[in-house]
């Protein structure tokens, strides 16, 4: 099954991990979001942890504007953090507030387990390592909800109570961001490891962090399930 | 002389310095830009050095948002990375245009000393510290061009060929956004050190980044009166 | 319950989560240590996951010299890392070789979630805040390790395998670390927030870390348990 | 002229930068050094800023730690902060003390442009860069203290008052450490980029660091000079 095309990059790190991909993109919470018999409790339980993934999340894309070595790659971190922190939590709390949950709520919640090891491993990635490291381990979130959003959207039961959520992911503007940031990460890649970037010795590290990373994602999903 | 009204953390922290502060922000180029005998080459050569001071410095606020513990933290240094990166270097870019620089050259210029010597420090501060000690690092650069220019702005002469430079900071956006940085800085001083700030015995060393950052403030303005 | 005197800041951090604290010193997999009953396979299993720990948590403890601001503070720290590297981690090594597990497995073991979600907590606390924010990030761990193991060498059967293990945390040579460490914190938290320190507004923050790091303790023994 | 054999690495980064190289390990002050012309007052002078130097490069170094991906990347780094903080600053403490200057003058003396502008680029180096980042800015530091003590302990005056500061680098155990150093550094970059690093896109990006970190020396020599 071939995903979206988010650009040479991601189509490589994808390919090489199909069954954490796979466990991933088709878990029992997303398909529960697709055919609607997600319980609401799960995905109100999701959505207050996802704000707080946020919070850390927007955190390690402004990372990225420190680690950052060219303008555009600086302007593209620098813009997801704006959508993420002015816009993406906006429709968290939004969603929320419908529930009877409030922002202070959302921003104090108690963090899972789950939850708090994939931003911090994530941020980490950062710390340790250099941009690609940071980005590679930040992809896998952005490209997999794309890809979720999309082919949800074209499969889901139309009476889903998650369109709202689905459409948000389908959307031409969040993939049209999708696009731009598999833009980025290509010209990062090559410019930093060259054209033949699969043929380089850090491209299996850089592997290994997508994969873990995507290991994370399918965590945070069983923790959706399991947390209502 | 008093400053501007940018909240009580910018008070105390600029009176607790007179000397650096008056060194800085009534500086010879400073009088310069005001009455128009600033050379040309020193604007260009500044104006250029500038460009990669802002490269680092939204870096340095980037740094902020991983480092805020608040949304409203998080926003205010979200917001200033997408003004730095999107606008306020898009009027370098303009200006050294019209001058026949462009803007690849810019991004490339060999930083100086005394440029590269600032903004580490700063971003130091804020891998060493905490948000504190990077929004007080911060601060001096920001305020600092915020007073310079409304004082320029009421005092300048009409034909000085700097007064679109004393504009952009004279700016009612330009203030508006300072008293939003104060505010925020306020609350952020109070959040962790409580009301009575100046009495505690982190308020000493914060003091010490904000004159530091002052005192890299005169060396970049010598650099560009020196560098013509 | 009182503890072992490693300093006042010590003291009031462990009082104030007292339920988190119990959980984690008097927990299951301690016991076993013990009296003996703990699953060979179970500390085998803690043993490989405990080396990856020590391995991110001298990352974490290197972090606190880049952070610290004295040369107290450097020295402390620097010697732990020293420690930690060149010392601790050579008992697991060397325990682990008894069992037919080589040290580039030790280094490669597949990271635990609740393992991963610990250090990276810890190593995000000295990235996010400051020195103080790291080192009650880092005390559970050490201090409690401390505690363990003079009440288990006081009341463990003679018989169990595991005599060398607490033997480790009992010896004299580990409670004079913790006596400095103790000290050391004790200093670094007057220095910055005086002698009054817990009616500051920043100890509640600085507790609710020491109590997250407590409860990601019990996290680690509760994946020793399972992971057998 | 060749330097001395610290490894593949460090041969091709100094021979890619042979004015710069040239201009720092035979500075008129490394001269001064060698035939006991320098004034006292210069030396004291930059034992003086050596010494806040010397606080930074160690925080540098231990960043090392938080960015190594192998023990042996860890134990070195590990290695040099201990010898940095507990042995190298002791020296200066020493010498400084003979001329009445007490260490706490020195932690707080305060910190020349010149002075902080290289440690607060090399710290940055690894904030935004990766692990081989770090270490090509900390080499040149590292390696031409070994190539100057190497070279003045065969040329020097006999009568030069400086031959205890020649002797350090000279030293054999100085130069076994610099050879390590060199190992090291050779496998971590193969690690990275392959036994023909030399081709790879990224090895001009280090060399650019190396070089202007042998800038930044060039500086530090100025001031020591400027400074009496």
């Amino acid at each position: 099954m071939s995903g979206p095309d988010y650009g040479r990059s991601f189509a490589a790190l994808r390919a090489a991990c199909p069954d954490e991909w796979s466990a991933y993109t088709d878990h029992a919470f997303v398909r529960g979001l697709g055919d609607g018999t997600l319980p609401q409790a799960s995905f109100l339980h999701y959505l207050v942890q996802d704000y707080v993934f946020l919070v850390h999340f927007a955190r390690a894309w402004s990372l990225g504007v420190v680690k950052a070595e060219t303008m555009a790659e600086m302007k593209t971190c620098a813009r997801t953090v704006d959508a993420l922190v002015n816009h993406e939590m906006a429709l968290h709390v939004k969603t929320c507030a419908k529930a009877g949950i409030e922002e202070t709520a959302l921003f104090s919640a108690k963090e899972e387990v789950a939850n708090l090891a994939y931003t911090r491993y994530v941020i980490d990635a950062g710390l340790q390592g250099d941009f690609l490291d940071l980005m590679v381990a930040l992809a896998p979130c952005c490209f997999g909800y794309g890809e979720i959003g999309l082919r949800l959207v074209g499969a889901a039961c139309n009476d889903t109570p998650y369109a709202d959520w689905i459409a948000t992911y389908a959307d031409v503007d969040y993939q049209q961001v999708m696009v731009s940031f598999g833009d980025m990460l290509d010209a990062a890649v090559i410019r930093r490891l060259g054209a033949d970037f699969k043929a380089t010795p850090r491209w299996a590290q850089l592997q290994g962090r997508f994969t873990k990373a995507t290991e994370l994602e399918v965590g945070f999903w069983d923790m959706g399930l399991l947390g209502a």
